[in-house]
C-alpha cells in the first residue's frame, strides 16, 4: 500500500467511524440516539485508533493535514511529500463522510433538525465568536501535536549496550487514540474539536454536494476556522518542540 | 484444546457476555436497566476481548464466520478448516445465548416487551429497509475485517538484523476489542451491528427454541440480512486487502 | 512484602475502590450520585487493576478466594498456601470496607435508604431466588476463572529457538481488569457480581460491626450465596481447564 | 528539555485537560454540558496520560508535589531536586488553568453559577467537614502513591540470565492514568479528588487573579486541605512502602 492510499483508507475509516458516532447520537430513530458525550468522544477516539491501525505501517497514519504540516515544520517529515499526504487525507475524509451518509440515509431522512444533520459532517461553535473559536481549535491541535512530538518508542537495551526499538504493533495506536479521547472530553466543549482541516472541510464539502433531504446551508462562513486554526496550533507545537528539543 | 473446542468456548463467552449486557440494559428489574449506549458497546467490546483471550492461542479466535471466510478468501486461512470453525462458532453462539437465558430467566419473566426480550438474542433494524440494512451490515463488517487484515505484530530487530515477532499475550486481544467497540459506537445505530452471522443466527435459533415466557416471533424475515451482509462485507474487505497488499 | 501482606494490601485497595464507587453513586450528596452503570463497572474494574498492580509481583494478586481455590484445584497453586491467602483476602476486604466507611461517613449519615448503605458493602439480588442467584454467581465466576486460566504470557522466540517470556509490568494487570469490567457490564445485572467470597462476606461482616447510622440488617440469609456460588463457579472452571488442557 | 520545563509543560497539559473537562461539563452552553461523572473522571485520567506522555522521559512526570515529596521520603528521588520540581508543577498548573479560562471564556461569561465557575479551577467538598475532608484527600493520595511505588517495570530475562528492562514508551503512561481514573470514580465523591497540591492551589490562585465575570470568593478557608492532606497521604504511603519493602 502506498502512503497515498494508506492516507485515503485510514482517513476514510476515521471519518466513517467519527461521523458515524455523531450520526448515531444525533439523528432520529437510531439505536444510540441521545447518548452521553462519553459515546461521542469514545467513538472519535476509537475512530482514530482504527484509522491508525490500518494506515500506520504504510504512511505513519497522519490522517490530518495539521499533523502532516506540523511534522514537516518540525523537520520530521519531508515537505515534498506533504501535498500527496494532504490530498489523501481530504479524499479519505470525503469518502468516509459519504459512507456515513449512505449508511445513515434513512435516519437523515427521519431527522427534521438541519443542524443535527450538518453536525454529522462538520463542526460548529457552541458560541460563535471568531477569535475565541480560533483559540479553541489552536489549543486543541497544539495538545494533539505536542504529545505526538513527544511520544516515546518502546525499547530495551541489549547486553552490548545497543538500544533496540520495539514496535508494539496494533497496540501502538492506543496512545494517539487516548490523546484524541482526552481532547474531545476536555477541549471539545467549545467548537467540537475539529483539530484537523481534512476532518472538517472534507465532510463539509460533501454536506454541500450530497442530496441530503432538508439540509441547511453548510456554514461556509465558519469553514475556514477549523482549517486555519489547527494549522496554527500545529505550527506552534512544532516551534515549541524545536525550541525545547527532544 | 482443539480449534473446534476453542471456537465453541470463545464464541460462547462472547455471546454470554454480549447477550448479557443487552439483557442487563433491556430487561426489567436488572441492576443496569436503562443504561447508556456506552454500556452496551463497552460490554460487547469486552465480550470480544474475553472470547479472544481464551480462544486466541488455540484457534486464532475467529468467533465469527465472516472472519473465517474473509481470512479464507484472503488466503490467510485454509478453506478446508472453515466448516469446522463455523460449526464451532454457531454451537458456541447457541450455547452462550442459552446461558444468558438461564442467568436472566427471572428478568425475562418480568419483562412484558417481547421486542426487548428478542433483542437479547438477535439484532433488528431501527428502520426496516432491506437495502439500507444490508449496506449497514456490509460496512460494519468491512471495517472489522479490513482492520483485522492490517493488524501489525509487535516486533523488534535483533543485532543480526532478524525481525523477531513479540507475542503480547492477553494484551494482544485489545485491538480487536477496540475495533468492535468503535463499530458499536459509530456504526451500531442502524442495525445494531451484528457483523457476525453466528452472533445473530445462533441466538435467534435459541430464541425460537427456548421456552421464553411471552416471546414474540423470531423475525425470520430479517434473519438472512445479518448472515449474508457480513459475508459480503468480509469478502469486500478481503478483495481490498488482496488488491492493496500488505 | 510477603504474599500474606500482599493479599491484604491488594484486597484492601480493591475493596476501598470498589466499595468506594458504589458509595459515590449510591449515597446522598456525593459528587457522583446517580451516575450510570458504566461508572460502577469501570470503578470495580479499575479497583481490580489497582489491587493487582500492587499485589501482583508478591502474591500473584489473587485477591479472591475463588481464584485461590480455583487455581489450587487446577494444580496451579499449592493447597497448603491457600489458608494464608484466603485469610489475607478477608482481612484486606474488611480493611477496605472500613476505609470506605471512614471516608464516606458523612454521606452515610445523609442517606436514609438502608439498602443503598448496605449496597456499599455487599451485594444483593435484584430478584431474590436462591437457585437463579446461585447460577448467576456461578456463571460470573466461571467466566472470571476460565479467562484467568487461559491468559497467555507475552513472549518472543530468540534466535536460538528459546521462548523468552516478557513480563509486561503494570500493563499486565489490564487483562484481568478488563475481564472484571466485562463481567460487571454483562453479568452484573442479576446479583451484582460478587464473584468473590471475600469481596462480599468481608464487607458484610463490617456492615454488621460498624456503627452505621440507620443501617438495616446485613441480609445474612443471602450471605452464603456469594460465598458458595463463586467457589462452585471456580471449581467448574478448573474442571473445564483440566479437561481441555492448555 | 530540562526536568523543570518538563514539569511545567506536563502539568500545564494536565490542568488544561483536567480543568477543561470540568468546564465542558459544568459551564453553560458547552457541547458536553451536564455529562455523566464518567466524562469528568475519564477526562482527568487522560489528562494525566497526556501530561505523563510528554514529561515522562524528561522528568519522570511527577506533575504533583505529593508525588515528588512521597518519592523523596521513600528515598527514590533526591530532596535537593524537589524545589525545582514543585516550582515547575505550580507554574504549569497556573498556566494550564489560565489556558482553560482563555479557551472557555465565553462559557464562563454565560454561566451564572459562581460555584460551577470555581469548580473548573479547584475542588470543594460535597459536605464541608475539615476532619473528614482531610481523611478523604489523605486516602485518595495514599492510593495514588502506593500504586506508583509498586508499579513493576516490563522486563525479560536473557539467555545469560540478565534481567533486561523494557521501556514501553507512550503505553507506559497508561497505568498511572488508570489509577487516577479509579481514584476519581471511587474516591472522588467526597472532596473531588484533588490528590495534588499543585492541581488545586495553582488554579485556585488563578481563580483569584483572573478577571472572571461574576466570580465568587476562592474559598481560601478550604485551600489548605487539598495541599496538606495529599502530602500526608503521600508520606503515609512512603512509610508503608519503606516498611513493607519492594
Amino acid at each position: 500500500m502506498t502512503p497515498f492510499i494508506a492516507e485515503i483508507l485510514g482517513t476514510a475509516i476515521l471519518i466513517l467511524l467519527g461521523g458515524g458516532v455523531v450520526a448515531n447520537v444525533s439523528l432520529n430513530k437510531t439505536i444510540g440516539q441521545g447518548s452521553d458525550w462519553i459515546v461521542v468522544t469514545t467513538g472519535w477516539a476509537l475512530a482514530v485508533f482504527a484509522g491508525v491501525v490500518v494506515a500506520g505501517p504504510y504512511s505513519g497514519a497522519h490522517l490530518n493535514p495539521a499533523v502532516t504540516i506540523g511534522l514537516a515544520i518540525a523537520g520530521l517529515f519531508p515537505w515534498e511529500d506533504a501535498p500527496t499526504y494532504i490530498a489523501g487525507e481530504f479524499l479519505g475524509a470525503m469518502l468516509g463522510a459519504t459512507l456515513v451518509y449512505v449508511m445513515y440515509k434513512n435516519h437523515f431522512d427521519e431527522t427534521e433538525d438541519g443542524g443535527a444533520k450538518r453536525a454529522v459532517f462538520c463542526t460548529a461553535p457552541a458560541i460563535p465568536d471568531t477569535f475565541r473559536n480560533v483559540i479553541s481549535e489552536v489549543i486543541g491541535t497544539f495538545v494533539l501535536l505536542i504529545t505526538v512530538f513527544y511520544f516515546a518508542d518502546a525499547s530495551f537495551e541489549t547486553e552490548t549496550g545497543t538500544t533496540t526499538k520495539v514496535g508494539l504493533g496494533a497496540l501502538g495506536a492506543i496512545p494517539v487514540a487516548f490523546i484524541v479521547w482526552a481532547i474531545g472530553l476536555s477541549l471539545g466543549g467549545t467548537t467540537g474539536y475539529a483539530i484537523n482541516p481534512a476532518r472538517d472541510l472534507g465532510p463539509r464539502i460533501m454536506h454541500a454536494i450530497l442530496p441530503i433531504k432538508g439540509k441547511i446551508d453548510s456554514n461556509w462562513g465558519y469553514a475556514w476556522v477549523p482549517v486555519v486554526a489547527p494549522l496554527i496550533g500545529a505550527a506552534l507545537a512544532a516551534l515549541v518542540f524545536l525550541t525545547l528539543g527532544k
